[in-house]
């Protein structure tokens, strides 16, 4: 099952980040910063100007996106935390 | 009886959630979260934009849509209640 | 004496509910929920968009039509206590 | 002295409401709630659209208006209090 | 030195209210309302549409202006509390 | 070094305000209010309308602006405090 | 590693400030305000106006820009603390 999203949006997997610290320290779940970076798996077909057109969005699917700690809504998807991202909510994308 | 949602408005009717928790626990109807999935029973005529054309929805009467858990307002038709959306409340569609 | 709303305001008389509780207790007056559907009376010549032109509303005087519980205001004509609400505070109308 | 409203301005007279209780007690002065219905004694040329237009207003000189009981500002021209409305702070026209 | 406001703003100097109560009470400087009219001693251009059009202003130098109480800024221009209004803070102009 | 101001924006000299009360009292710095007017050291290209065009300030290089007490944000350029303000913040030209 | 930012979006890497006070004193790195000047590392395509179009920023790459204390969004890339700004929070450019 899966999540064809509307307009602007956006379906997001977090990335996971690294479970240490700087130090070496293991965090446990919880002592966490929720990441800010994730995989796109799926866009909207663009967002609806106020002259009716549409405007494809700006990222694709697979791109790695990077957005604000607390952008979006987590929905859960066959068992799964998914975050759903308005395409104004992602600062950019990052390449290697 | 039934709802002709007016312009951009949608009539959901919530999908019912497991009453289980993942350790096997019945919750009783008051601990658990409102589900934030639904099955679309209605749709408005579409969105009026600012030059005065009507846009039709993204969402079709059948399709099974996801949206913020406190999203909408509920009202009560023939003793059941349902849920009225704007589309731009509604996330996307999941599709098998 | 009447009252004829302007652009897109609608006069609606809220729909008398029942005063019993599904376990069968009469309840007095101030104990119940305000009724959240009602009987148009009357509907102003349409909004005004942007572009200065008027489109008719999408309710008709007649229809009973569905809003949420604290929308509108209220004002007195003739003794009795009628609901003033824009077109936007309504979600759409009841079909039999 | 007068005053002339500026654009979708409107100067209305409050109507003076019964100062009876509907079981005859009269009321003093400041245990009434302020009445919402009065007379338009000046209107202004009409609201300015975005495009530049200007859009005559929908109520008229002698017109008797109903309002939300705490619409509008109160100004004291030659000794009498009268309110300024912008069309949109009023409900409709009432007809006999 | 005199002030030249830019677009959509008008100086105003407020007129001097009666220093005396309807009872004939001498109210001192700080126990009085600020009173709500003035002359207009300056305006602007006009006010900047959307459409990047200049709209002139609907107040002339020399108007007597209504507006609210709390309307509007001081600057003090040569030793002088000038008022600093919008035209949309103008509710009219007072004519004999 | 010196700053080129985007758009809107207008970079503002704080005009240094006599620091002697009216009755000749000299104030120690931390008891003045800040002044409110300032000299033009530089300005943007202009505001970019809704349509895309831009359009030229009506401040100049050298004008002395009147502005809000709390108006604009503070840089510190070569050690110097400058005001940025949006032209919208400014109330007028002071001319002699 | 780098990031594209989307739109109006502005990637810039904060300008290290002295770490002396005015008096020579060394300050830990906690007791600094944060520099509000930084350098352009990547700009997006451009604002994405209402009608449709998109107009280039007018920041490069390289620049060094000022702005609030405050503004935007610090991401972490390849370990560096990186600033993610919309152009309309930069109040302008620094020339030398």
């Amino acid at each position: 099952m899966k999540i064809r999203p509307l307009h602007d949006r956006v379906v997001v997997r977090r990335k996971e980040e690294e479970e240490k610290t700087a130090g070496g320290i293991v965090l446990p779940g919880n002592a966490k910063e929720k990441p800010s970076q994730g995989e796109v798996l799926a866009i909207g077909n663009g967002r609806i100007l106020d002259n009716g057109e549409t405007r494809a969005l700006a990222v694709n699917v697979g791109d790695t996106v990077v957005f604000g700690q607390y952008a979006g809504n987590t929905v859960k998807i066959d068992g799964e935390d998914l975050l759903i991202l308005s395409e104004s909510e992602i600062y950019g994308v990052l390449e290697s």
